[in-house]
């Protein structure tokens, strides 16, 4: 029976086997981020040859320490691995993370094999090897060795590649995004995709999870870990073509598999298959700030025409509807809009629309019984008020947050210059979700209302 | 016989019927943007009750000028244009912008077909009704109402949708996109989508002309222009779906048609059908400054194995291969990463890849037979180093642009935050393309391998 997780994201006493004076060293940066972390625990470098490293005491070996040890990183040469597992064992060591490379991955399976038989039927978890180790951001703790600091929110990280794993911490802050934790599973020796999700199924910090993988191993538990997990799952699935997969064997040394098998083994379980990162991101922002669709009907406001086009088009093409208001409300869009205009789904406020238009339009939506979901669009037509927009947005989704019956998703989106990305940092920072594009727009949307559909099945089954 | 659209963009004399000095009206600001440009014309304002505005002098009615006028602007209540256009024909003005709006985008057909009876059999050109207008970049003419300012450059837009016409040109400038003319065509009462296509195709300024239509008129003749035309066209057709398209017929009057028809007619014809405007864009600036490529054959540069992968599936999902190197190549790049790494495509630089590695790689692949286009790619995974891997791009896209057999485009995408975004804009500034996701990266390829197999048929014909 394996251990759950816990004392691995929250250990009391962590080792950095490998810690190193020397500031070029992977077990300098690993040692220096646990010391950067705000999270009290105790820390333990061992180091044979050192007396004490960034002012802390350092040990000969891990056996030397008296305290019961939660969490031991690794990050040494990939040969001496083997003995430090084996005295993690005899130190009844709780959790390993094996940052050090050399193994599968370059095609030493017999060095990862070695490992393996030492930790079979031993109380102990272990990450990696090959990988960057974790930042749990719920708790301010960083077990990984490169530098990056991701803000605290509610989005879980799952990376089989390192550097994407440490591409998403820049990502996620530059679309002020929270991160619960986020975690590279490197070649996946024991702790897999599945644990993770199992674990962060139960995480009170995570609301949404996402999994960068190339490859899985145990497909069946993967399946199993999705379908009971009770947060939507976003994957991106990388070695999708021919050349892909080829690519993915001479990176992780995990096979691929067929590409069919595994949309068809995700989004069967539950999850939503993202065509990459960006996706995956804007996905997660609008599941993470956003309550989830009921349905498929969505109702459009936009001060420009053919944006509304763009965003019906991009509605449909991807299985949402834009169907016809009811008459109260087109009723009350009649009077808020220029005599010209016709009241219709997409809502045109016509150009120089400000804060009332856009207010009292996505205050009707959100009370009309047709529509399950809200996009509100801007086009700088040179009479276009962004402040105003914004403002509007701002004010709708705190009154989203306020009432129950209110409780649709509102995604924005905007065709426009640096006037627009000012305040479209204004509205990330507000948690709102605001998409460049009519297409990203619509596919985040998407995934709400698959998260509506999820939980409804959810439902059903109690 | 229609007259070509010369004296059109490059008038000696422009009137504004309907210029005010009240600076709320479409008068008032029209004449001021054509104050504020840097075009050496005449200029006459047309205003029965002044005698001067904004400094210059005003005249009762047209038929007092004594110049013949090469381009009159008409802003004034719909119901009064008809007059004005028989002042025109009397006046032998040549090309007539009506800006006003009020006619078959309102389905008042009437008063459209009044005007369409006024000059039919004439020797006059006219753009609208409903219409931004245009602005001239290369000549520095702004012929609009709204205000913005477009780079100078080569991409010429085509806009059915004034709002989204304006909303382009900060899109354009935000991406360091230059632009030669942007048109708003409104209700293309005579100027429509094909004659503008024509012009383009000849304009010196113009090396890519990008359309965003809600419908067309003349569907044989639209087709005809695009395959005269000697220059890439981008078509963002709007009114895909169902729904879409009961939505343009309500925002122009125009219908959309059977969207399957519009894509076989915009791919047959040899133009590009774009997904959304931000395709467009990110197609237009690929095209405006690099190379096209001549074959589909993609090499991929990268410091992560993971972005490699989903580079690749982008790649091979969009119709481009990712095929294996020649013996040269791989011999000159295991000489340069480090010794873990085995040479491959993607070839994998590995995360601390500084300048020589991209400059090194970059290099053998221009030189390899086997490739036809270049895409270098960064993770920013704690150890990349990006102002390396821009001064890489940068020095290789000088030596491309010298050496004729070094003739492929080359794109550039990373993962990673603001400390790359300020290294964007040197690259985009320099007019190097680079986007930030895996998926827009390889679209942008397809527009390159779309040019190159154009330019194959152009040369057959001849």
């Amino acid at each position: 029976m394996k251990s759950d997780l816990t004392t691995f994201f929250k250990p009391k006493t962590i080792a950095v086997v490998g810690a190193s004076k020397n500031s070029t060293k992977i077990g300098h940066a690993t040692l220096k981020n646990l010391l950067i972390s705000n999270y009290v625990c105790k820390i333990y470098p061992i180091n044979p040859h050192e007396d004490s490293i960034l002012g802390i005491k350092c040990y000969k070996k891990l056996t030397d320490i008296k305290d019961t040890i939660d969490l031991v990183l690794i990050s040494i040469p990939a040969p001496l691995v083997p003995q430090i597992m084996r005295e993690c064992i005899t130190k009844k060591v709780k959790n390993v993370i094996i940052i050090s490379s050399g193994f599968s991955e370059i095609g030493n399976n017999e060095l990862e094999d070695q490992i393996k038989h030492i930790i079979k039927n031993q109380n102990i978890r272990v990450l990696g090897p090959n990988t960057m180790g974790y930042k749990n951001a719920s708790d301010s703790l960083d077990a990984s060795f490169v530098f990056g600091v991701p803000r605290k929110g509610n989005v879980a990280l799952i990376s089989q590649s390192g550097a994407l794993g440490i591409g998403m911490i820049y990502l996620a802050n530059n679309e002020f995004m929270g991160v619960s934790k986020i975690i590279g599973v490197g070649n996946k020796l024991d702790i897999d995709d599945a644990d993770l999700i199992d674990y962060f199924s139960a995480d009170p910090e995570t609301k949404v999870i996402g999994l960068y993988i190339e490859g899985i191993k145990d497909g069946r538990s993967f399946m199993n870990s999705i379908k009971a997990c009770k947060k939507p799952i976003l994957v991106v699935k990388a070695g999708r073509s021919t050349a892909g997969a080829r690519a993915t064997a001479s990176h992780t040394g995990s096979m691929a598999g067929s590409d069919q098998l595994y949309s068809a083994a995700i989004t069967q379980s539950g999850g939503i298959r993202c065509q990459d990162l960006v996706e995956l991101f804007d996905m997660a922002r609008a599941l993470a700030g956003q309550p989830p669709a009921e349905g498929n009907r969505i109702g459009i406001i936009t001060n420009g025409g053919g944006l509304g086009i763009l965003l019906t088009d991009a509605c449909e093409a991807n299985g949402l509807q834009v169907p016809k208001l009811t008459p109260k409300t087109y009723k009350i869009i009649d009077s808020i809009v220029p005599d010209l205009v016709k009241p219709n789904n997409p809502v045109d406020l016509v150009a120089d629309a400000g804060f009332y238009r856009y207010e009292a339009s996505t205050r009707a939506l959100l009370a009309d019984p047709n529509i399950d979901g809200i996009i509100i669009a801007s086009v700088h037509g040179g009479y276009a008020r962004p402040q105003e927009f914004t403002g509007a947005i701002l004010k709708m989704v705190r009154e989203q947050r306020l009432h129950e019956e209110f409780k649709k998703p509102l995604l924005a989106t905007w065709v426009g210059g640096k006037e627009f990305e000012d305040l479209v940092y204004d509205l990330k920072a507000a948690g709102v979700p605001i998409y460049p594009s009519t297409w990203r727009t619509a596919r985040a949307m998407v995934a709400l209302y698959l998260e509506g559909q999820r939980l409804k099945r959810e439902a059903q089954k109690t």
